[in-house]
């Protein structure tokens, strides 16, 4: 298989024309007179990342024949969420490379980054009310209180090893399946109406962000920085029990979680990351999870069925894979 | 004169039954399943402050006979707007105390307190989503990035005593007028149509919002935390030049502008605004900036002339004279 950034250029060939306006939206709307503004959006811009959010509302546009001229605006309305979370996460988490660029706070500071993460969201929010439809208004708004209170809720369970997979899933679905499950929500029936169709669609855009998340927590443990494009190993340095550590301690004896505990709490937090692999089977708890992350995968494949073949269906199939074997 | 609590609440009598809906709306919005996340709203909840801005719109509404059954919805959005900024000042600044009350980032964490300024928009977006117009999404949506523009822009000319008063005004009417002329527009032509009197009412709104900032300025330089109900001294502490500092810094000789420019980077943050007071005079710099805040208010109320009189009229007239003799 070719090269993985070529892959999904290749996936998003069905909507390659859609993608071009939808960077033009982009560029056009994060446009600012304030020269001191416009520098800070620039250094954003460069985040750039794999746009797949805005990819998907246009491929579930042409899988659902429910494109419209307006999707490319919503496709980069999501992109612009999306890149507001990005912008605030790295206050959050400490973050020190994101995609290789560095992050804003580093580069400027913490006050800016909040800043530049609000203008964003209400960047995105005021593009939205322009649409002929408040579809995309409601359904974001709703969207971007369940990311806040999905990041609140990982943010207090921190160091919680009585996490369920359960509660585990319940926020990785706030804050990582929601955004995929409204883009695919509003690609398959943005201006309105078709409920059924919209609701099946916005099932599989969280079953393939669930999966996505699931597979980010397994290349923070386990990803090379270098491929991976951002800081690698966070999640144990910031105390976030994820999926593949929460496997391996609930299969452990007392005292391998008194050892898995340990780790999480030295002084060295490089050192996390380095000595939970000596203490653990943590290649197990990856494995287990990646299993979890192929089985969403296959469910959101089978709300696939209901609709007419396609290249942009097909697209979508295809993307499953991407998303379990992406390294970045 | 009464108290300034008591004055502000005959200020608001007109509108008192509106103001007690918004209050309804603000707890019912302002609820969440998940019990860290409502411990947190029921945290900031408790910042209340004076729900001027609040109050503008219900007050805009009778004084302009435009009043409908959304107003108090709108107001309540304009008020959790004002609430995550103030969340995310609290970032922004460092300010030990907001209102008495112990601030978000203190008690818990920076992460957190950036995640519920987020939850604190994105509920006010969602819930104007669901009025009958789209002019309460699409104006805030605005003012909130007008707001993020006018921060970023203060942040970036910290420190730097070439500004110009121009452009302090420019600074101080983002961050603070816009909201105030979004309240005064939305309370005077809701759900629409009516861009004359709004665009009248919006200048009043920006009028008494650039007077209210420069107050705040003012205060911040010569109030007592005590009273004011928030640290003070923290603009200098962070080298914000504000219009007083700019009126004696311009006026002073070269030796006088070396002395200013050098308290303002003592390095004991502290001891900055106690010094300032030593090396230049303050007082007159702050009698320069109330005159032209009084200035402003003038302006403002003059605006108010083709309203035909009632008590609501009669009060935001009064509001002039409560934004300058106010001490908190």
């Amino acid at each position: 298989m070719s090269d993985p950034k070529q892959k999904l250029m290749e996936l998003l060939s069905p909507v390659v024309s859609g993608l071009e306006r939808m960077r033009g939206v982009l560029a056009s709307e994060l446009h600012e007179p304030s020269p001191v503004v416009q520098d800070m959006i620039d250094h954003v811009g460069r985040f750039q990342g794999k746009q797949l959010r805005g990819g998907m509302v246009l491929l579930m546009g042409e899988a659902t024949g429910n494109s419209t001229d307006e999707h490319p605006t919503i496709a980069a309305i999501v992109e612009m969420i999306h890149m507001a979370t990005l912008v605030h996460d790295d206050i959050l988490d400490g973050a020190e490379v994101r995609r290789r660029v560095a992050c804003l706070n580093q580069r400027w500071n913490n006050q800016v980054a909040v800043l530049l993460g609000d203008y964003l969201y209400s960047r995105a929010f005021a593009l939205s009310t322009h649409l002929s439809s408040r579809l995309t208004s409601r359904l974001l708004a709703e969207t971007t209180r369940t990311i806040c209170v999905g990041e609140i809720e990982q943010s207090a369970l921190r160091y919680d090893f009585d996490l369920t997979q359960e509660s585990y899933e319940r926020i990785a679905g706030a804050k990582t399946g929601s955004l995929y499950a409204a883009a695919c929500e509003l690609g398959a029936r943005y201006p309105g109406g078709n409920e059924v169709l919209g609701g099946q669609m916005r099932k599989f855009g969280y079953e393939i962000g669930l999966a996505f998340q699931i597979v980010d927590d397994c290349l923070d443990l386990a990803g090379d920085a270098k491929v991976v494009g951002k800081s690698v190993g966070t999640d144990v340095e910031d105390g976030k029990v994820t999926l593949p550590v929460l496997h391996v301690y609930s299969s452990s004896n007392e005292a391998g979680r008194a050892a898995i505990r340990d780790v999480f709490t030295l002084p060295d937090l490089e050192e996390r990351t380095l000595k939970l692999r000596d203490v653990c089977d943590l290649d197990t708890g990856i494995e287990r999870s990646m299993d979890y992350a192929q089985e969403l995968v296959e469910r959101a494949r089978a709300r696939l069925l209901s609709l007419p073949a396609s290249p942009a269906v097909d697209a979508l199939h295809v993307l499953g894979d991407f998303v379990l074997k992406r390294k970045w």
